[in-house]
């Protein structure tokens, strides 16, 4: 990369993990305040990649960057998954049985109920982020003597991992694509394809559309629905789809073409295991 | 209603304003910290209903309650929209230019980025959540000098409204299924239809099962994959059907039983407008 990869969220976000395993361990992060400014940043140059969310096992799809990945001269070259192991950090020197203010986003907090709820003497703290959670308490800034973030921002920032794997839950995983600038026009030597269309709201589009998939023996991975805003009754269906031998790719995205109002192929890019 | 309805959250969360919308203005709620404890709760009768959000349409699906739906002695009897109206709270007396600390869920926050670039001498709190936020300021237990939540949260702690509509984009609203104890048998009089079922992984199978829809005329509202924790390359879907007329919903889903692993009506019940 001869350039940044936009990131939303601080370094040592999980985002951060996944922009690595995306463009390389050496990348540098451009941290953005919200996906809106980290589309911005790869429309305009700024940065020269992104790492875009766009599933979670527990929480679902993210729904504003399907949208986003609609709507931006921006395209998909590559996808990865994340395993989202919280972690629980301190600074050196402090033992876990010492903790009594641990702080993190609420929903990080609310993944790890069993934690709290075995030792009621220690106190959750909401912060805006993760890792700024991890930075501010490392850094001498917080009101916090604990945190829970991701390995990487304890290594980051300097804390000690005092315990792995605090979430209820270990099969939390988050699938990213790396986009960057210019808008994808054909799947290409791609076996795996994110296409975003619009259809008209009658009984059987979508069956209709799903068709050219079916009949060509492609697999449909994915499938969400949107509503489109201002547009009562219409939807935006985001699918993920991939063969085995990348036949039929583009052909099926050319049969697909005749069903949609508007089609955007988002990328294509080679599965990941 | 004779018994609480639970909901996820304090009270006045919109969680709360969708348990009135949904079950009459005069319920009493039952506050669950988790959505697993307020399934447990419907299911075991510690409250007569639940209101369960199952979709926004900024942050879209909420996944872990569609699985929620799929897996509990539950079934679906009613819907409801809530909109997700931020509100500017402060103790009676406070003007919005005296603030200096506001405090909400991370969320609620970063949908706020307007209100926040105009002020830059207002600071940002992070708090566990939107109605604990006002609740806090309004007891006087809170570090923060005014709270972003519910007009419901406003009405039931005694906090003045120094501004509505805080959020960015006011196209902001969840989707809430009211849900009691027991298992849908039948669509019956509904006209709507929320069905969980599974496929096997084999190109064609989701466009063989919405061809029993497709063909009855039955519209497609509605439609999530989810992955099935455990078994690679199998998807639970979760569709939301309609008919103008009711006819062909209960003939669609028998025959949809002949192309699915697992079948499950999570409730029929008459459309919102």
């Amino acid at each position: 990369m001869t350039g940044p990869v936009a990131i939303q969220g601080e370094p040592g976000a999980f985002s951060h993990q996944a922009a690595r395993q995306l463009f390389g361990e050496a990348v540098e992060i451009l941290p953005c305040r919200t996906f809106t400014e980290l589309f911005g940043a790869v429309v305009e140059g700024r940065a020269a990649a992104g790492a875009v969310p766009v599933e979670n096992t527990l929480a679902g799809p993210v729904a504003e960057n399907l949208d986003h990945l609609s709507r931006h001269a921006v395209r998909a070259v590559r996808e990865t998954q994340v395993r989202v192991e919280l972690c629980l950090i301190a600074p050196p020197g402090r033992t876990e049985d010492s903790l009594r203010r641990v702080a993190s986003h609420p929903v990080a907090l609310r993944q790890c109920r069993g934690y709290f709820a075995a030792r009621p003497e220690v106190e959750e703290v909401a912060a805006y982020d993760t890792a700024g959670a991890v930075r501010d308490l490392l850094e001498g800034r917080a009101s916090w003597d604990g945190a829970i973030g991701s390995a990487l921002a304890a290594e980051l920032y300097g804390g000690r991992i005092l315990r792995r794997g605090l979430e209820d839950d270990e099969r939390n995983h988050t699938r990213f694509l790396g986009v960057v600038a210019g808008v994808a026009a054909e799947p290409g030597e791609g076996r795996k394809a994110s296409v975003s269309f619009t259809l008209p709201h009658r009984p059987g589009a979508l069956y209709d559309a799903l068709g050219v998939f079916a009949v060509r023996g492609v697999d449909l991975d994915w499938i969400v629905s949107r509503p489109i805003p201002g547009r009562p009754w219409e939807y935006r269906f985001h699918v993920d789809v991939s063969t085995p031998d990348r036949a039929g790719l583009g052909d099926a995205l050319g049969a697909l073409a005749g069903h949609c109002g508007e089609l955007r192929l988002v990328g294509a890019y080679r599965p990941e295991a």
